[in-house]
């Protein structure tokens, strides 16, 4: 809802959306405020990729509002170059990179972004299919300061020997297998990809309990799995159900968190009350099934 | 135009048309015959991909003559899968692989394809800039048997080595290139995959001689410069015009052979007569220029 001046936010993370509601207005040159209500999943830090989609669903909603000056390609860019993540004093600080996430959010299913935020590459998958997102414990937190080193060194370190490869397997084996909506082929790569790179260093992160946790899941058959983002959620896609991925997990110890399906449509832009706008966030478990950052 | 049963064609290369008439009447279940005229640039067999860009048109026009029961996707999937080369003896036989060049001539501007003919991405690029196609003399036939031998052992073992770094380049350079319409950074990119995998085979086989003649033209500060398909043609793209390209290829005992732009358009199809049907092949001359295959 526009207000002549004012912008109040009902929203846990308020730092980082009183930002970017700064950069959408210098943007698009907008002099009023907002009256922001903004939910999420309620799961903070686990690698869902929910800032990100909020951002997203903030920014389809307020340009709504302001009868679209922007398309969906520049919002995906200004949030991408305008990324920030909160300080431990609660200032913003230059966040790692999102890119693929709002990229998928925006268009749905999975999205290949190459550098520069370039889109690449964005198509539907697992149409039909289930996704349960299952949060393992870990002691380890991945936001902060550790998160940023863990990034920034490890990560670059393992992708600069990595990406090579990384980028082979994207072009000729992710996006083959998308084309043919082969989801077992699809999650053979994904799983390729897990060891490789920055996912790696993600998963070590957490301790490699993770990847005995994955293979477990990999061993009773399921299609896809991948740990999201720096985790430590594990995301599987699979055309079971969720009787049956109860059995398979509970004896590891685990749960699902979240049961959802792949949003392969993309944010949609609702009238909610007449007036308030409201961002659709039914894309945000699955953004970060489609994570795969070279 | 459409005729009860017989088909004629009146074309240099008929066996290879006449096999693809038969691919296309059985895929979409036509009993009745075409009546088939097609020209190309005239220039056979120097890398210019007029074999699938012929074949694009001929399928794009007895496509619209029969009410269109294919789409642009499936006519691509259809050539790149029924790829024939001719013999020596005149028979055809499954050719190398044509799938970036109906996928460029059909969407226009630069395509990159992944494995299995899959379209990763398309951009326009070099909008309102001059393409000179140059032809250097060579002693070399690039067709037939030999050309087989050299795709299928120096290319592929070439390739092996530098598949991963040439597609690490596409998406982390090229692609962000193409977005940015950055047509000086594309040419960097492009001239380092010059010496990459199968392109550095394709140059061999033409002598070491065409590097010479691209470097000179590199030094003069030409933007993209690279050679085309299996050459021996070298493909120019730049701001300047056609005077100031005389003057640097003429030194070097070359000339210009063909000059065009770039169709960012792709291929259209118009009617002829009344009733003839006739691809625009417009797009011949640079379906090639995005030739990059991985």
């Amino acid at each position: 809802e526009c207000t002549p001046s004012e912008t109040t936010i009902d929203y846990s993370r308020e730092t980082i959306v009183r930002h970017f509601v700064e950069v959408f207005r210098e943007a698009v040159g907008y002099q009023g405020g907002f009256k922001i209500l903004a939910r999420d999943h309620q799961q903070k830090h686990v690698g869902l990729g929910s800032t990100g989609s909020v951002l997203l669903a903030l920014a389809q909603a307020m340009n709504a509002a302001l009868d679209s000056p922007l398309n969906s390609e520049e919002i995906r860019l200004l949030i991408g170059n305008n990324y920030v993540e909160e300080t431990e004093d609660g200032r913003v600080t230059l966040g790692f990179e999102t890119g693929v996430g709002p990229a998928a959010a925006t268009y749905g299913g999975m999205a290949i972004t190459g550098d520069e935020l370039a889109l690449v590459y964005h198509h539907p998958f697992a149409d039909g299919k289930n996704v349960f997102i299952i949060i393992p414990p870990t002691t380890v937190s991945s936001s902060g300061r550790q998160e940023f080193d863990l990034l920034m060194n490890r990560a670059r370190d393992l992708d600069y020997r990595d990406r090579e490869l990384k980028a082979y397997l994207v072009l000729m084996d992710l996006i083959p297998a998308l084309e043919k909506s082969d989801l077992v082929r699809l999650g053979d790569v994904v799983w390729e990809i897990e060891f490789r790179g920055s996912k790696r260093a993600e998963v070590e992160h957490h301790s490699f309990e993770i990847y005995h946790y994955m293979s477990r899941l990999r061993e009773q058959g399921l299609e896809f799995v991948g740990m999201s983002s720096v985790g430590p959620s594990i995301a599987v896609v699979t055309g079971r159900g969720r009787k049956e991925i109860e059995a398979i997990v509970e004896p590891l110890g685990l749960k699902i968190a979240i049961a959802t399906m792949v949003d392969n449509h993309g944010v949609r832009v609702g009238q909610v009350n007449g007036d308030q706008m409201n961002g659709d966030q039914g894309s945000l478990d699955l953004t970060k099934s489609g994570d795969l950052e070279l």
